[in-house]
This record gives structure tokens, C-alpha cells and sequence, in this order.
């Protein structure tokens, strides 16, 4: 644990609630010396992929020792258990629902806990608001040096969701899914740097890429290298690749949703469609 | 006052300027070790009594010595003084214009001064931004070790609106009203569980909740027990009962806004409408 | 540079993703003793000069030494540079985009220097997030001790973009443009109080005041001081006249977007349009 703990938070509480202010005051009441980071509040209320996509996007950039505290939690007040995770040297406090399905997926699961000890809880916990009776007292505990094995005893069953990841389909084709679309209407895709290497490498050819079955362009270094509303594709800050509208918003212009389906294929090469 | 003072700003100001951002400034300009945490910005512009409800949900999750800066405050520039409160073992700093009632109303309020000491003031004081000039401004004196004394004299006069309470009317229905609409669009209503306790204890029998006028369903524990997109209430976090669309969004649906009417009436008992 | 060294952020990104988040991250992973502070993140995406205007009305609110970090980019990536830029007793990181002309144009410019030292990025370098492994790592290094000199040359052709300043027309009157909108559809404009008392001091009649080439009413001391529902205008909190509608929103009432025209006039002359 750092000498100055670092808090992160991740719900899709939103910002017009005092939800998340309430929860740091439960965490600086137990941990007055601990820093809070505001991750992200928007996410789609209830999308527990797509926060756990944004969870992961996030963490590396974080010192060892931070404590994640995520909340998307349509479950809340039902049986579905709070945990406590060890991945990589980040700690995370969430609901066991499958929203540490990325960092599980690409970290190294050091330990997972079902968190049962009461006494680290707000008491009555509500059947509404775990963020504040369950997460948050659990982080501020975390935080302020309780160990990790005080909170609940380790489970092996922790909820894992499918992380989309892109194939090759009979075509010849990488086909993927948008799996987050940001601020600026950028649309993330589920191929990743390594699988556009691995895919482009064994053809050596320039790829196309189709958005919805519609040609969006080629592959670019960065946004500005394309002309003022032109659309491409680049690898973006989180090492997947990013469609995008220069200084545009191409969701909005296309009416991309997450789920979308994005395909690539090598120029010059007959697909299903022209052969 | 803490070692480490904890500092909340709640405030009708929104998060696209940087109003918040500048009176954070102010403060730690003067109280370099403060800790500052948002409650909320986004409360309906000039919504004193909202905003009030939203600090009194909140305030009770902060350690002793907490100081609140609230500003939701349509007269600034105008007659009203601004005041420091202390109420229960809190402070209070904000615009004389109601926005403290529910911690008044619901706390053990200790002393309100006016404050009046223009060498604690930003100096020329706007007439558009007493955040920036004012309550920033004595809240970080205050958490500095400023006495609360020398801000001004003891008033006994502070603004106090009514705060919505429920009543049984004539057919022995407990009506209220929805008090505040949150991010999920549940609808949080004047009627605590308290109320509701002293309804049902003297019906003893299941309840039926209609929301202007229109049958909503019954009473759960937590919003899963309904299935996904139907409705129902519970006791929400706040300690009141809240309306709720199960991982969907009531308000939208229903178009409901802040005063909407509440009824409960117990089940089988004959009613004006069916009667 | 403070004890407990004091970074802000203002930037295009909005609150939706983690962005912001992961540069506090980056930051405080260089420098854990630093207090960060927002300023916003919901500039309109891509406005540098609408940036600029809103970074100059927070600096002066904060203590000497305070580290600016702001982030409006539509060209990462490609060849414009990095700054790191020492204005009056702040400093800025920023991209040599102009981001910092309204600043520049005011404040004592003390050195400005083109940021090149690869050992204080974050290495690789992406693409599409300066932000995040440029910006916020020099914030971090700066925050903790880093000299400034170590970061690069000083330059002296760092971009300066044309900041709106008002104009006495061939009619008489006062001529400026709406600069900013803010949370209550205020439209600040490009006249500051001291063009008005030039102006006014000159004629020494009332003034009145036109949005859009539509008589908006006169210049009043305080938004309370017209009826709720009146429009009227007032020096606002930066300093420059502000339009408003009292408790209404006027930008969304009348339509009005950054760039209208605002003319004033001084009462009983004739103009072009009545003569």
C-alpha cells in the first residue's frame, strides 16, 4: 500500500446526484489521508462490459497499490456478492457481475475475494446504494492498511463476461465490434495493435476498413493526417483501433451504437460481396 | 476543525465553465491543505429547495467538521446576505435564501451568523459570482482555523422554506409528492420510511402506490426483486421511498418532473375513485 | 514552485470517459503530493480560442505557482509542439496551437518553451492521447521539482491567435462579439469593463445594449435587479459585459451561438437603421 493511498472511482452514477460525493465522504471519513481520482461516472447506466472496458483502459496508468473502486451494479440489493480483487498490483472493489471481466482477462488474478466481514460495512446497508454502504467502507478500510484477507475469504467463481475479441472469418476478412464509443464519437474497436499486426503482417497488404458494412477508409497515423471531416482509422491511445471523423463525430454522423460490426480486409483481395 | 479539513461544494454551476474549478482555487489559495470534494453541480438552475434536499442526502456521510459550501442562488448580487451555519457538527456556507432548510429543519442548527466581515471577502465583490468572491473565499478561512465568530453575528431570522411533508388525506391515503429525480430517473418522494412505517403499522395491510394518479405497483426491497423494465418502490437510500423503473428510466417514461403527486393506499380499502 | 504543488485541467475531452482520470493518474504517479483541480472538460470539442478565454477567467483565481495543464488538440499527433510556457506567476503545458493567446496576450509572458526532452514523456508516445503521455507526465515532473529549462529551448514564434477585441464603428457604437456561453445561457462578451467605461465615460448618456442586431435592454448592476424573464446585461464576473436573461437562458431564447454580434449605443443618437 502507498504512503498516500490513491482511490480511484468508476460508477454510472452520472454527475448530477451527490452519489459519488457521498461516497468520497465515506471513504475520507475512514481514510482522511487518501487521494480520489475520478475515473468516469457516465457510462451507460447498467453496461457492465462497457465499464469494465473503460476500467481497463484506465488502470495502467495508475501507480501500484491503487485501489479501483467500480460500481455498475443493476444487481444491487440482490444476491449477487461484493469483491474484493488483487490483479497485476492494482486492487479493485466492485460487485461480482462481471464488470472486472477485462482486467481479469488481460492481468494476473492474485487474489479475489468474496468481501462477508460486516464490521467494514455502513450498517443498515441499504438494499439501493451499495456504492456507499459496501464499496466505498471497504476502499476507506483498503485504504488506510486493513489487509486484504481481513475482508472475506477467497473465491475461485468470480462472474468473467465474454470480452469480445475479433476473428478471421472464411472470407479472409479480421472482423471485430465496436466496444466503446467516446466524447468525440470515436468508435473503439475490439482489434487490438497486436491483432492488426499479427493479420496485416501475414497479408503485407494496405487494409480497408468497413464500419456497418460501409467503407470508412484506410489505416492513418494519427486523426489529422486525413482532411477536416474525412473519416479513418487509427490505433488509439488505448491500443485498439479507433474509427473515427476528423474533428468530427462519426457516431453521430453514422449513427454507430456499440455492438457495431467492423471488418477489415486486405485491398485488392476479392470479397464475398464482389467476387 | 479537522487537521486535514474536508471541504464539499454543491452548487447549480454546472461543469462546462469553470466556475467550480475557480472557487476550488480560491479556497486552496487560502487553505493550501484542504480537501475538497463535488457533491453536485448539475442541480436545476435556481432550484433552491432541490438543492437543499440533495446537500441533506448527502451531508450526513461526512466526517464531524466538514464545511459545505452550497450555492444555488438566483438573488446573488441582491439583498440576501450570505450565512454560516453550523448544524449538528457541520458547517454550512451559503446564500440566506433557504437553500440550508432540510439540514435546518431535520439537524440540531447551533448558531447562523450573517456573514459580514469584508476582510474575509474576495475583494472587489462581484455582483455576479459570490462562489468565486464570497463563500469560497470565508469556507477557506474556515478551514484554515478562522473562528466562526469572526465572520459575523448570530442571526435568528435565516430563511427557512417550507420542506414538502406527506399527510393522510380524507380517504386515508398517505399523499406526498416526488422531491428529486436522480441520474437513473427514480423518483425520490417527500415520504420517508418513517412515514411509511406509521402508515402501514396502523393499516397492517399491503400498499398500492400510484404516481399521478396512475398505478405504479407495489413496495420491494431492492429494485431486481421486479423484473427488468417493470415498476416498482422501495425505500431508497436517502431514507425515503423512490420510485423506480427496474434498470430502466421512470421519469422518462412516465414524463414525470420535480411535485409530482404520490399516493399510497392500502390494498382491499375502498377508495374516493372506486368507491 | 508551492510546497504542495497545486496542477489544473482544462481540456476538450468531457467527463464521460476516463481520459481525464487517466492523466490525474499519470500525474499523481509522478508526483503523489500534488492537489489537482478541474477546471472543465466540456469546451466545445476542438475550440482553441473558446479554450483560451475560459483558461484566462480561472489563472488569475489561483495561487503563484500553479501548473496549468490544457488540452484542446484537434491537431494530435501531428507537428505542432508541445509548450510549456511561464505567464505571470503560473505555468501552462499545452500544445503550440494558441491555446494559450488570451494568457499571452495579457500577462506578463516570461518564457515559452518548445517541450522536447523524451525522457520526461511517457514513452511510447501515442498517436491520438497527448494528454495523457505528454502533457500530464511534464505536469507531473514540473509538480515535483523538474526545472523548466530542462524541458526544452525557449522559442519565441509560439503561436498567437487573434483574441476579439471590440471596436468603436462609423455609427458610434460599441461593436464586440459573444465569446463564451456559459451553464445558464449567459453570453459573455469580447467588451470588458474598461472598453465600456471608455466608451460610456466619452458620450456619458445610457446605453443600450443589442444581440443580433435585437435590442436586448440596458447595462443593469446585477441579474436580479430586472424582473425574472427580462433580459438585461451586467459586467460579469471575468470583467467583460455579460448577457442574460434573469432565471431564463437566454443563448437557448434567442438562439445565440459564440461569434454573434453585440453592439451598444448610446441612448437618443441616431443609428443607421433609425435615421
Amino acid at each position: 500500500m502507498e504512503h498516500r493511498p490513491l482511490v480511484t472511482l468508476l460508477t454510472d452514477f452520472g454527475l448530477q446526484d451527490p452519489f459519488v460525493g457521498i461516497m468520497k465522504g465515506v471513504i475520507l471519513g475512514l481514510c482522511p489521508e487518501a487521494t480520489l481520482v475520478d475515473l468516469c461516472h457516465e457510462t451507460a447506466a447498467y453496461d457492465v462490459v462497457g465499464g469494465s472496458f473503460l476500467l481497463q483502459s484506465a488502470v495502467r496508468f495508475f501507480p501500484a497499490g491503487t485501489i479501483h473502486v467500480a460500481v455498475v451494479d443493476p444487481g444491487v440489493g440482490g444476491p449477487r456478492r461484493p469483491i474484493l480483487a488483487h490483479i497485476d498490483d492494482q486492487f479493485y472493489v466492485a460487485p461480482d457481475n462481471g464488470l472486472l471481466s477485462y482486467p481479469m482477462s488481460s492481468g494476473a488474478v492474485r487474489a479475489i475475494r468474496a468481501i462477508v466481514a460486516r464490521e467494514y460495512l455502513l450498517q443498515p446497508v441499504s438494499a439501493t446504494f451499495h456504492g456507499r454502504d459496501v464499496f466505498a467502507p471497504v476502499a476507506g478500510h483498503l485504504a488506510c492498511g486493513v489487509p486484504p484477507d481481513r475482508f472475506g475469504p477467497e473465491v475461485t467463481d468470480a462472474v468473467r463476461l465474454a470480452v469480445p475479441r475479433p476473428r478471421v472469418d472464411s472470407f479472409g476478412r479480421l472482423t471485430g465490434q465496436v466496444v466503446w464509443i467516446d466524447h468525440f464519437g470515436n468508435c473503439i474497436t475490439s482489434i487490438t495493435r497486436q491483432d492488426l499486426e499479427r493479420f496485416a503482417t501475414s497479408l503485407n497488404r494496405s487494409i480497408h476498413v468497413m464500419l456497418e458494412g460501409r467503407p470508412l477508409g484506410g489505416i492513418v497515423e494519427y486523426f489529422g493526417e486525413v482532411g477536416v471531416g474525412d473519416r479513418g482509422a487509427a490505433i488509439g491511445s488505448t491500443g485498439h483501433l479507433e474509427l473515427f471523423s476528423s474533428q468530427g463525430n462519426l457516431a453521430r454522423q453514422w449513427g454507430i451504437v456499440s455492438g457495431a460490426s467492423v471488418s477489415l480486409e486486405a485491398a485488392g483481395r476479392p470479397t464475398a460481396e464482389c467476387s
